[in-house]
């Protein structure tokens, strides 16, 4: 068969797509990138390879739950705490180490308002009332013997790239500007089911959501997502949802801002409108240039942001590089990531790696080639509704310098001579 | 919205579609199951529930590398090893305290053939040589730089589910039978970019793939598979590669028994032929009745198992409860699996978790009431080439008594009055 194998790619494939450097997408979709194209490896002495240390010896036993390797020690979440307090804060994934759209539960994203409760959940349980025909607790046993269902999805925190609300550009990375969001496989049960179990009050439009962490943190949902494709969230990534994810169990509201996707739940209440609760006043409005606030700004809006190259990984040589990151919207699915090289004076479309599901992160990538000259890094999203990504400037405009939250504009990296890679608005 | 909401199944759903208790899988996909039939719940008191002690104090503080909670001690592998040795053997899943279809990575399986290597990966090296036009050496470092790829794939050690050859009936639940199998997001560099940077002789036909092990754990795989779908992985569920899993660099060959996916890559080599290494000689072959063995038997047959109920997972008082279970087949997608509750006298379609993905461990469900009495479960894959998992009868009069690879056969649990489920041959 090999002697049927061609050059996969035309030479066409390598001529630039957009300015500085970009490459048509398709020299990854046809697998082969060719010998011109990328010459990184040193030529093979006769002999072979040396035997290393590690082969001269029985290596490591067996683990009942294993770790990464010690080699790996950067691949850790951050965090940050209110004055006072260890445990009232956010923790941030490491999205620049990261690869694919699934992130591991040990570096999930958290964000919690008083600590990880500690949690039994032989007595934890789940209260169901206000305006249902009968109210019902439900114990973790109760719960599994109902129907599940899975699906891949992003949770975002409202809060997350607030960095870039600031007038001049920190010096950062996309753990301390974006890590606010990550992406898993959950599962658990429909949460239309129990709510029908319950029998739905007409009069009941909107349900109030509230965690048994010492926070009590509490928002107002509307029914309608309750009934559409919210989640009782019983595993994550296979196993059963993290102390610091909402163990044992956490609502998903995929698509939504983090903080409704309650953790530790512990109650739903059906109320005619929103409760108002502190978390959905004082915190996680959107305040406007005129001083007023939305409120209730529920899904999280088209967003990209390239994750390699990016500050703190340095590019050490002209050549060949792939531009990798990830796009994601509360709205659907992903249907195109541009990616520009000059600052946004021209673009190309990166590659989308399938399945492109709803709701979940989507990585992108695209080849480019560096020149070893300075490059203006961005991406932009759009999702099936046709929402594009804004810039800066235009997110600015409309909201002020004001807001906090719901900051989904385009991120931009500038490559130096030296191939250091900072944060920048351009 | 809530008041134009009905019932959602009709009446019909609750009917049986096969015998002793299958019911309609359209129950969990119309998102309703209806008060009759199911009703766990104790009733709410008019008083609120009760402040447990975990709402009363901060919890705890952020951790950058997360574990599962202290409750969940039973989340860990089991392993055998040889005598005399601590790694070599295999540490299995436990699939039946799992749900959805990713396996996380501290609890992927693994089968090492002289333990865990401890590998530097600044000094680690990568060897294409052979029947290439120039020999190539990659560090990590280089391999960065090509474009990279994900999927999400099973991985199933060949030798995964043998305990079904036994005579009889071994008193075991799905982690010792068949806990020899994992799902993961893999991203890393498509091995034909790399074999057509080295420039593949027209003469060559087979590579040979070396881990960096103490083994040298070395198998023989056709070319045209090496072209095609292979991948050097390097990140596994978005981190690195786990050490147990072949960190820095493992192949991943989608559907192909366990072990020729070689971790710890450090060389492959070019050749006109097998070159029939002793992992591939005196293991890994399938032994037939007349005491020939085939060889390089390379996909996975299609296969499926319920993981719930299962052995060690009681079932405490009749009722409706969710069948589920994981299917796969190395040759792509699985089309259906059909659910016995009877032995095998009727068989009901299970309905299949989307997205359905080719090679990837594939999780179905379908809703069934115990009626208290004695039920004999089974599940049958079929895949998108037609391929029927075979009865451990029909197995067995193939390959006899003496084989030990590649038991794909319908493993069936018997569900006692007492709610108490065991392995049968039945």
């Amino acid at each position: 068969m090999i002697s049927d194998q061609k050059s996969v790619h035309s030479s066409d494939d390598l001529e630039p797509v957009a300015g500085n450097g970009l490459l048509h997408r398709r020299v990854f979709l046809t697998g082969g990138i060719g010998l011109a194209a990328i010459a990184l490896t040193e030529p093979a002495s006769a002999e072979p390879l040396p035997i290393e240390s590690w082969m001269k010896v029985p290596g490591a036993g067996f683990d009942g739950y294993g770790k990464p390797s010690k080699y790996e020690e950067k691949l850790a979440r951050t965090w940050n705490t209110a004055p006072g307090t260890t445990g009232t804060g956010a923790a941030r994934t490491p999205l620049h180490l990261l690869d694919g759209m699934i992130t591991p539960n040990g570096i999930h994203f958290e964000r919690s308002h008083s600590g990880i409760p500690d949690i039994n959940p032989d007595t934890h349980r789940l209260l169901i009332h206000g305006l249902v025909k009968r109210s019902l607790i439900f114990t973790l046993e109760d719960l599994e013997r109902y129907p599940r269902e899975s699906r891949i999805a992003f949770l975002e925190c409202g809060g997350n790239g607030q960095l870039l609300y600031q007038k001049e550009p920190v010096a950062a990375g996309v753990q301390a500007i974006h890590g606010l969001a990550s992406c898993a496989e959950w599962t658990g049960v429909k949460l239309s089911v129990v709510l029908q179990e319950a029998g739905v009050d007409p009069k009941a439009k909107w349900i109030l959501a509230e965690g048994a962490d010492a926070a009590g943190m509490s928002r107002s949902i509307p029914l309608a997502k309750a009934m559409d494709d919210a989640l009782i969230a019983l595993y994550q990534n296979g196993e059963r949802v993290r102390p610091s994810n909402g163990y044992p169990m956490r609502l998903l509201l995929p698509g939504y801002e983090g903080n409704m996707n309650v953790k530790w739940l512990r109650r739903i209440k059906l109320t005619e409108g929103p409760t108002m609760t502190k978390d959905e006043t004082s915190k996680y409005t959107v305040t406007l240039p005129d001083g007023k606030s939305l409120q209730f700004v529920l899904p999280q809006e088209g967003k990209s942001v390239i994750t390699r190259p990016s500050p703190g990984l340095t590019l050490k040589q002209s050549g060949l590089y792939e531009i990798s990151g990830l796009a994601w919207s509360g709205y659907g699915k992903i249907t195109q990531v541009e990616v520009s090289a000059d600052g946004g004076k021209s673009w190309a479309k990166a590659a989308l790696q399938s399945p492109v599901l709803s709701k979940a992160l989507t990585r992108f990538r695209i080849p480019w080639r560096w020149n070893g000259g300075p490059a203006v890094l961005k991406s932009r999203a759009t999702d099936e509704t046709g929402y594009v990504q804004p810039t800066r400037d235009k997110l600015i405009a409309m909201r002020g310098s004001r807001a906090i939250y719901h900051c989904n504009a385009i991120t931009t990296w500038a490559v130096s001579e030296k191939g250091e890679v900072k944060h920048v608005y351009a």
